[in-house]
């Protein structure tokens, strides 16, 4: 390799409110997760994903999904989405106008049937309800999890991957995110997966959804970067991962990947000092510390005498 | 970039005894620095950075660096270096016989004089009665610190790196680190600067030192194998950060590399299993967490049902 070519700018879609809050034990109050998503779009986020609407006995905490989406501000210029797991979650988020709905489908049938309940095929027939639904009033965007490895069956190929990606296109799914919700990848996995993507299905507007269990998110993302990936999904101060997935841990942090990005000259159009302090409102609502590493350290240093960063 | 080629192998130097226990406020006890050493020789390490020759009055936890020389079971294969910081503490290193000796230098003056109360001007004439000493008894290696940036000066520009490296390979010294000392650096600089080095001054045997404060060590890890780099200092779970630069952090945990390195099939030599008992060891040891991310999660995730990583 003999240059360093990314793109120059990147569109990230946070997900901090959805993903993370649904890992928290306590219950957040509903107007703490309005402010935090007002606090969001207000730092140039340009999509949120702003809650779930999975049965409240399911996840309590996302039992106020109609609440949080009715009180939030919309900010135009940001897109809010929110994760839908079934039709009546569809006919329930559709009374509260989001401009996108999230499908989600696990790579592996095993995770699929310890996530949801239900084989891959039994998921994709409920896509196809959702988008009969919904017709053209939303976009629908899909998640395929474990997409570089699974819990249960370990394996997961990129063979795999694009023949899920085909039957999510034929039902008319075009913005697919490959989830690595057990912090699995590695950068050479995630340079050759995207190249192949982009290559063999240029139609697919691919993103990608970074965990962080073994440090390796950040670096995930520069490869992802590197082989002309443009969308990421990242959770503010690196908060989330599944509590139905064993073994799984937090996002890849908003402020890590802000600050990161910025340094490296693309462009996400959030500021980041509004970012830290949304950070800072957050560990407050929550209580307890967040795995940020920028967060932790203030964000970029700022020298006595210059800008070590060469800008 | 179209391909990803890094190398197959790479060396890492382990400098936990030294600049991960040299920020511990607690001393250590020599019999466990000795078992710490051992254990690193056991798992595989093929360099390991044993103690510091600096003034006991100026750091009292490598006040025992002499005793720590003599107890160690040298392995056939693992070379072990110690850090000299002046003639004084030369002629006390070279008694215990070390295979290398570490010399250290600031990028920038300003950090140089806050950090050992010399100009670069006396460190590198320092450096010089050193190597007139020393002879060819012990191989010498170099570290640039604050080579990606300066708490105090800020911008570090490579012009300015590689300006101290023709001085450093004047003085003889071939071998030579570049550190980010304060945790700045980025993936898109490191590569830069590594593939420029490379270019430009081919006798250099460069190697990479990143501390991970933003939690980008890992990244701009890979940045440098992507520009060839193949040799790299880690500290076993994360450790270090010198109590003298402000806003170090941890260093890049040698768990966290080796992990990543072994995922994307860079042979490094080292046993996971064995190093990461080692973390635990020096966990008790020190009585406090460490900040690997591949110490917490456990390693690899051994999957119910098959390898998530493909291999």
């Amino acid at each position: 390799m003999e240059s360093w070519n990314i793109p120059q700018a990147v569109s990230l879609r946070e997900v901090g409110p959805r993903d993370g809050l649904q890992a928290e034990p306590t219950v957040i109050d509903t107007a703490d997760k309005i402010a935090l998503v007002n606090r969001l779009s207000a730092a140039g986020l340009p999509r949120i994903e702003v809650t779930s609407f999975v049965s409240p006995q399911w996840l309590p905490q996302m039992a106020d999904a109609e609440q949080v989406m009715a009180g939030i501000a919309r900010r135009p210029g940001t897109r809010y989405s929110v994760l839908v797991p079934n039709l009546v979650g569809a006919e329930r988020a559709l009374v509260t106008r989001p401009d996108e709905m999230t499908l989600f489908v696990s790579a592996s049938e095993t995770h699929n049937q310890k996530n949801v309940h239900r084989t891959i095929r039994e998921s994709l027939e409920g896509f196809h309800q959702i988008i009969e639904k919904v017709g053209t009033q939303v976009s629908i965007s899909a998640v395929i999890v474990t997409a570089f490895g699974c819990p249960y069956e370990g394996v997961v190929t990129p063979a795999q991957v694009i023949a899920l990606m085909d039957r999510l296109e034929a039902l008319g799914i075009q913005e697919i995110t490959l989830g690595d919700t057990v912090g699995v990848a590695n950068p050479r996995q995630v340079f050759a997966i995207v190249q192949q993507v982009s290559h063999q299905r240029p139609a697919i507007q691919l993103g990608l959804h970074f965990h962080d269990n073994r440090g390796t998110a950040l670096a995930n993302l520069v490869a992802a970067l590197q082989a002309g990936a443009t969308r990421f999904e990242t959770a503010l101060g690196g908060l989330g991962g599944s509590p139905f997935s064993p073994g799984a841990g937090g996002n890849l942090a908003t402020d890590d990947a802000v600050y990161l990005l910025q340094e490296m000259g693309v462009d996400t159009g959030v500021d980041l000092p509004a970012l830290l302090e949304t950070t800072q409102f957050l560990v407050e609502k929550l209580g307890h510390a967040v795995p940020s590493r920028v967060f932790a350290s203030g964000g970029r240093m700022v020298p006595q005498g210059g800008d070590p960063h060469g800008h």
